[in-house]
């Protein structure tokens, strides 16, 4: 007899801690691959024993054909898993972004919607091996360190707890338990980043390095999420402490390091409304702090401008009137 | 007539402002490649119009045949270009961590030496590009978010003022000023790992993710130096305010986030002299904090030992006696 298969095994042993901590209903993300059917299986196995009630949700792109009938004959093996609702949701994928990202914005309205309309988590399947991808893409687009620090395992409604599993090992558990995996052909598809990244770059970069590449990307990211986390939370509080209906004082500000100064700018233009903030703006509004000559109002996304006036950093409507004279240098607030 | 030639223009300008903002004397450390060839040119150029006294330094490794031969024609032609002193270092490599790190290792004890003995700055070549591979390198090694920062523009005694320049325009420099470029055979050789990542890993990489990967990779480290050097600098305050000859206070530490608790705790056990920390140490040591359940002394490299006791962590040598009976849980210290 014996127990369980050790990939299944361990499969399980990933899902448990979050179902043990939280009574909400689950619902799990399942698209038919190895991933998501293995983490299916385990929620439905485990589930019952925490006492939480797991659901499932088939999302139908409508982008391949026969897309309606592998959903619903995906539906079909969730329910003999014994999850309860299974939803089958069809979804109109648009083109902004490319295919990718289009697809994925559909996916996560729908399974955000039935997140909202089941009071539930939304379990998804994402494994070790897509946390090392998404590092990469984010590396490649140099948006700063919070595009390298990857996924996280749990940001409601979101949980993704595979994130330190290997994909070979979901697809183990499959293996073991017969269940019918259904390969997305845009996994392999090479026009594609992520394909590419899967099965080109990581693996030359396995050899480069010597091995262990997707578990040391895992790794960082998990120790970078741990302190980018620290620094936006101490910006947060520098913000609560700093902000005044009068503005932000340029001395309180130029007294902070310049990653938690740029943290505290940058929640203080999200709270006053400016939408799509650029590095290029947050950097202009910087140095009217951190290299002030007396320069005039920065322009801002979304017809909003920052000035600073009496030592003070202030956040109106462009144009205002007064703009310049309002922003006189004080003697004492030359550059140092 | 016109001025320089654009490429030879921006290597200049990337070696003007350090040379402006401190009359030490410069040593460029300089391969005989069109990198440190190309910067030893621009700062001999630069140098005298700063007041800065500039000379160089050629490191014999002596693992090539010729290599002496070569060594001294590439420090008559930083003679020609005006430098002075102009030494030749011979040095023996050893064998430690292999072939690359071991010839660094030398190479920095020589040129640190030379450093020293001229109470100069040493100007070191390395670029946009290195950087890059030095950053995928680090995501290699897995070992946090400090490893994927890369290289440090100025850490006395080292400047390098070339990081943000690409290897093209020092190689172009050096074909607009007519420097014979002497290509290092161990840098196109594709049994090490950065020659390999340069030839290999990089090109795909920038194939796959559309471009610009390099730059993205530096842009990226910049940034994250900048939120690491910040949270480096929070912890250091928090450990001079905690640090108490009596140990420190774990209330303290547990109020701090664990971004900032493990790096006081890393800076507390490297001022009382651990040696080779490695993160299961740190871990165990966080835990008295973090997982406080009344566990005995943590075993540490060097003979020592960290326990909690009375509320406070104490380091003292391994096996001191009253360990377990000093180190009783007082009641309000359980875990939380």
């Amino acid at each position: 007899m014996g127990g369980p298969h050790p990939a299944v095994a361990h499969v399980r042993s990933a899902v448990r801690p979050g179902l043990r901590s939280s009574a909400r209903p689950v619902l799990v993300a399942v698209s038919g691959g190895a991933d998501s059917l293995a983490l299916a299986a385990a929620v439905a196995f485990e589930a019952p024993r925490a006492g939480v009630p797991a659901g499932a949700v088939t999302v139908d792109h409508g982008l391949q054909p026969g897309s309606a009938e592998r959903a619903a004959s995906t539906a079909e093996l969730l329910r003999g898993l014994g999850l309860d609702p299974v939803r089958v949701v069809a979804v109109d994928v648009g083109t902004g972004g490319g295919p990718e990202a289009a697809a994925r914005t559909a996916r996560h309205a729908a399974l955000s919607a039935e997140a909202a309309a089941h009071g539930a988590r939304v379990a998804l399947g994402h494994t070790l091996d897509d946390q090392a991808e998404t590092v990469l893409l984010g590396l490649g687009r140099g948006s700063g360190p919070r595009s390298v620090a990857g996924m996280v395992a749990d940001r409601p409604p979101w949980w993704r707890p595979l994130l330190g599993v290997r994909r070979a090992t979901t697809r183990a558990a499959c293996t073991a338990l017969g269940l019918p995996v259904w390969d997305d052909p845009w996994n392999t598809d090479p026009a594609l980043r992520r394909a590419r990244l899967r099965a080109e770059v990581l693996p030359l970069l396995e050899d480069v390095l010597g091995g262990g590449v997707a578990p040391a990307l895992a790794r960082t990211a998990d120790l970078l999420r741990e302190d980018l986390d620290a620094l936006d939370a101490l910006a947060a509080g520098h913000l609560a402490r700093l902000a005044d209906p009068a503005g932000l004082p340029a001395a309180g500000l130029a007294a902070l390091p310049a990653a938690l100064r740029r943290r505290v700018l940058r929640g203080w233009l999200r709270d006053g409304g400016v939408p799509d903030l650029q590095a290029v703006h947050l950097t202009a509004v910087d140095a009217l702090v951190a290299a002030w000559r007396g320069q005039g109002p920065v322009t801002l996304p979304g017809g909003a401008e920052a000035l600073r006036a009496s030592g003070r950093l202030v956040l109106r409507p462009a144009g205002s009137p007064g703009g310049r004279a309002g922003s006189a240098p004080d003697p004492e607030e030359q550059r140092t």
